[in-house]
């Protein structure tokens, strides 16, 4: 595990570095949206997507600086889904990582544009060409991305996010709103890899397998972190979804069985990686460590 | 001018009709997400950076199909722009086209996502293999729309726009701020259609030299909108700007002058286009309706 820990600090590194380096700095009298973007983004985070883009594109030889942009690039649309999603209209939430949120700390216009700009850099940082040679691996890579994060991904998950709270959903329910809300992210992450790559369907698709039972086995654990965590401890409000009476993995299925279904997606995730063979042992130690995770 | 109109009206009903294929319908709990979208960019506007679009393309032989994403995408993230700019933490705008704004007509959280929606659709029109056979050109027109809509362009001017509540600014402040908030993304209209075609260098720069006149001669002409026409014509609040004691070109250089500078700026957008001889014909027309509109 202290090699996963290595693996993974050295991970972030490389990602924080390429963050620091695509992300506008000074600007005339637009630099209060730089500030806040460098805020919201830099200095934070597990950075647990661009783990699993880095790890993904090792499989398959692909250079780290290659990977650290696609990385760099989902951070970033990572980060400014959180921005939006703390927003007084949305979550409302005033701590973020430890820190006060982007429009406690700017105000709420600064922090709108903030996210729309984070995401907007995204798709800048894939399309250019140091992120590959090859035109058709960026484009490939853009439109996976756009998917991934949009109507039918993310935003949708979030949108769905947002109906349960006028309703009870059921587990089926839940599932795949998470499946959009962060699954499909975290799908994005592991097909990075695979794209830059050029895998083989079948690996691609053992990636996929991966990615989508890690990122249920990932909600779960933020449910029993909500539950059960110490806002110290999390670094942002804990406890909200059952105030706001929501339905979750916990709620639905009580802590015990809500810890064993975590551990039985993971066990399943690291199956799907036998493909790899002793490569894919970074990816099963994440699949690990989301579960074990203390924030 | 009557030939004018009817080829702005067909360029509109290309890219209302890709607008409406490409936008998401129906869906499960997330179709509050997908209708805010659509209500937010079906059945409006002037649609005036598609036209540059469609026009620049043809100039080219770009096939219209090729064209009409391009000029969606466009669209898209023009209406992301104003549903995000029309919020109460924004400009707290209740009227947009002559109807409620997003927030007004759904609520702050779903108008908010659906600006998100409405982006990243945006990349993953362009980034499809339907806009054009050829990758390469796909990637570049991905990164030249991040780059106009982004923190160095139209976000970036917002804020600065932000910022210009604060303070007074000089004329070549708000040059420089309408360059940024509206000129950037007239200029990708005019070069997507440049990219699509891959034109010449000289082609390129004579339309983006065209752009940004246009692109301030259609700010002067908003300005002096704001200052003289009325609500019912405008399909929007007027007078904000001097209620809100913003310098506008209109407060820095009067209504008489700032006409005159319009006139003078189309005049130059227009001599830009002598090097296509005829078939810039469409464009100089767009020039002149610019800056005569009544809304």
């Amino acid at each position: 595990m202290a090699l996963f820990d290595a693996a993974l600090a050295a991970s972030a590194a490389a990602v924080e570095a390429m963050l620091e380096r695509v992300l506008p700095e000074d600007g005339g009298p637009e630099r209060r949206l730089f500030e806040a973007m460098r805020y919201s983004t830099l200095g934070g985070g597990k950075r647990l997507r661009p783990f699993l883009v880095l790890a993904g594109a090792k499989l398959f030889g692909v250079p780290e600086a290659q990977a650290a942009r696609a990385g760099a690039a989902v951070e970033l649309v990572h980060c400014y889904s959180l921005v939006h999603d703390d927003l007084p209209a949305m979550d409302d939430d005033a701590l973020r990582r430890g820190r006060p949120t982007c429009h406690i700390q700017f105000d709420e216009a600064t922090a709108i544009l903030a996210g729309d700009g984070l995401l907007t850099l995204a798709f800048e940082v894939l399309a250019e060409e140091a992120t590959h040679p090859e035109p058709e691996v960026r484009a490939s890579l853009v439109l996976a991305l756009a998917k991934a994060a949009g109507a039918h991904g993310m935003v949708g998950g979030q949108m769905c996010d947002l109906e349960a709270e006028t309703r009870t959903l059921s587990l089926e329910e839940i599932k795949r709103l998470q499946r959009m809300k962060t699954g499909a992210l975290f799908a994005f992450s592991c097909e990075a890899g695979a794209i830059l790559g050029k895998a083989a369907a079948a690996e691609r698709q053992a990636l996929l397998a991966y990615a989508e039972d890690l990122g249920l086995a990932f909600q779960i654990a933020d449910d029993l972190l909500d539950a059960e965590g110490t806002e110290l401890e999390v670094g942002k409000r804990v406890g909200k979804d059952a105030g706001a009476g929501k339905a979750t993995f916990v709620s639905l299925l009580g802590i015990e069985n809500a810890r064993k279904e975590a551990q039985r997606l993971v066990q399943r995730a690291r199956s799907s990686l036998a493909i790899f063979g002793e490569k894919g042992e970074p990816l099963c130690e994440l699949a690990r460590f989301v579960i074990a995770r203390r924030a």
